[in-house]
């Protein structure tokens, strides 16, 4: 039993591998993506791109999944957008070649890594909403021997970065023209720090703004290329950037970019409500999004009636919402069934474990094989996919007979 | 200036390596260990559990940094504390051979990787708190041929897993006892779930438990080792643990073991505050442990009077508490002169961003130079420790000049 050859391949096991089965070959908590609702999503989120005459640059910085980048760019995006300039290096390494990255690059290490990246061929973007940021980035350009494309930020006041309004967008275009090593290639927004009461009618009036600034700048010739970006757009109001760049009919002039990033696993709390609100504003919509992305963890304990202790935690799982249980399964039960999680509440995280609030009837009501078992494994609804993303190196996506198709890598 | 031979060096610009300097040459934002703290931590726990005739067994799931796991075995540690089979994967792959985990091994897929564990040589313990447990892996380590040591765990009503009194305790000892493939090898208790009006009394009268309890297992001669664990502590009351283990003189018969975890780096936040109460309650302990973990981030924006927008978010650091601005730098000034962060207020964190409320006259009544400026580095104070780690695959160990002494990876 304890035959030496073996340790290799047993000290393997538990690492999940294609072929696995889920819900008996895979260590848990894992991370999990449905490949149907995942196909699903890319094609939908492209097709609503194409309808609106907008390019689609998903926000990789969601996933930081190779793999899913590469099956954005099959399903027709233009590219990915990224926060930092470690996550488009990670990304090109990764033979994403046009990079939007729609942050400031401030920070002499992080102009370096650019500056590797447009030597090795790359297509990339970043934004400036700041004189001395421009003063920064032209002079450590300039000293390489590169050119580097920005974009100007819009902001809006009370929000996050950006210009705070056009007058600024334009002094800051004419302190660009005049730097030699920066390309200002277009306007860059970002609708979802917006607020107000009526945060629907804020949006739009902030994508026509977008839209205004960007014909200002077209008009005083200060963009250095004959089609600029006008890019805005996260995975909550992308439908209402999406209707005012195509009633501006801006795809003569423009190159319309769109930057959702959860749509492509969607989940089950912020972008669920996001959604719900976008198919209210436009039923015209087929059905939409799905969530693909779940958590996959067992009952490690009932120590007490009403009461079960889950292997899952702060560490596995986003909570700006706290998770929700969808399914259980009882381990190895080769017929897969879902057992109920009626009445089940999550109602605390710990960082590596979560506790359910049981209802006062299980396993009574229920026949006696559907009561709640250490070892019954629970798939769990996700709020929101960049902070669970985050938590794992390796996520299996799987089949509708939850056997795991790949175990795909993350590189934050 | 295209030299493409180059583009391989450029692309690794930015990447922290040792003999960078922290202010000039580092990717930002970064996690930072400082190694004066570090190693002053590491000599202080090791005194006070030596003091107190205690073995230590740090908890790695704080931190899952293979090079500190051995900094903390070559300071003393008897082995070291994990959360999850995976994890005690990774830490035997980096040489632990002694592994602790403090929780239920629950699955098959996670017994499978403990199992390679044992055929491989590793000295590994887990808890059980349930009947259903101990059959499920006496089954699973009896078809292995294999023995497994577990520690049953008591815990308290309304507290997380465990046993929930004495009488449970020995009925599971009974039944593990019957067992030919597991080995009931001692105690394990957490006292960071016990509450009550005064927490200080509950958790004094809870290790008292749980000498009790490890006392009767020896009496009805239900421990199958000479010298069983008795093992409890967090990081936030680990002194009122030694101190009970050390008055019922438990070195005798029983090996003590504390496990906390956070005190490693510290923190400034609530476990600065738990220290301030162990200080308090033992003012005789010498001066206590140094906040060693900071992020480091750069000012990306100063869109409007008041609001500095710094590139950090909750993917980069934890946020039970929101981050502390301690120092500010200007990026790369020789001298390293620290520059004021007074009035400085945390105010909001995004995934990749966090918004900082700057004093009104900031500015105006220092220096010119000492107004804050788009590019200016920020260290950031951190809670807590597990809740940061996890952010980061590699952390950079800095001398006292800021300079990367070792570039730290993390293996979550």
């Amino acid at each position: 039993m304890n035959d030496s050859n073996h340790n290799h391949d047993e000290l393997h096991k538990g690492t999940p591998q294609t072929g696995n089965r889920l819900l008996a070959d895979v260590s848990l908590p894992a991370a999990v993506i449905h490949e149907p609702a995942l196909a699903h999503n890319l094609a939908w989120m492209q097709r609503f791109c194409d309808a609106h005459g907008a390019r689609l640059a998903p926000h990789g910085k969601t996933t930081m999944c190779p793999e899913l980048f590469q099956r954005q760019l099959a399903a027709g995006a233009w590219g990915i957008t990224l926060a930092t300039a470690v996550q488009c290096r990670a990304a090109f390494r990764h033979g994403v070649n046009r990079l939007l990255m729609a942050n400031q690059l401030v920070g002499e290490a992080n102009m370096a890594i650019v500056a590797g990246l447009l030597e090795a061929g790359a297509d990339f973007y970043c934004v400036v909403d700041s004189i001395a940021n421009v003063e920064q980035l032209a002079r450590y350009f300039t000293a390489r021997g590169l050119r580097l494309k920005v974009l100007i930020e819009l902001g809006v006041p009370g929000g996050r970065c950006g210009c705070r309004d056009t007058d600024e967008v334009m002094a800051l275009a004419e302190r660009i023209d005049s730097e030699q090593s920066l390309v200002l290639s277009g306007l860059e927004g970002y609708e979802g720090v917006v607020h107000g009461s009526d945060p629907e009618r804020a949006v739009r009036a902030y994508a026509w703004q977008l839209v205004e600034a960007a014909q200002g700048l077209v008009r005083d010739a200060l963009f250095e290329t004959s089609q600029p970006l006008i890019t805005a757009s996260g995975s909550a109001w992308y439908d209402m950037i999406a209707g005012v760049f195509h009633e501006a009919h801006l795809g003569k002039q423009f190159v319309p970019v769109l930057r959702p990033g959860c749509y492509v696993v969607h989940d089950h709390g912020i972008y669920r409500q996001a959604q719900r609100e976008v198919l209210a504003r436009r039923p015209e919509l087929e059905r939409g999004l799905k969530p693909a992305l779940e958590v996959y963890a067992q009952v490690v304990s009932l120590p007490e009636p009403g009461l079960a202790v889950i292997g899952m935690g702060k560490r596995d799982i986003g909570h700006d919402q706290l998770p929700e249980p969808l399914r259980r399964y009882r381990e190895g039960d080769e017929r897969q069934r879902p057992l109920p999680v009626e009445g089940w509440q999550l109602t605390k995280l710990m960082d590596q474990h979560a506790f359910i609030t049981l209802p006062p009837d299980e396993g009574e009501a229920g026949a006696a094989n559907g009561r709640t078992r250490v070892g019954d494994i629970v798939a769990f609804g996700v709020s929101h996919p960049c902070l669970t993303f985050d938590k794992w190196r390796r996520i299996c996506r799987v089949d509708e007979r939850l056997e795991v198709i790949e175990v795909m890598q993350t590189c934050f």
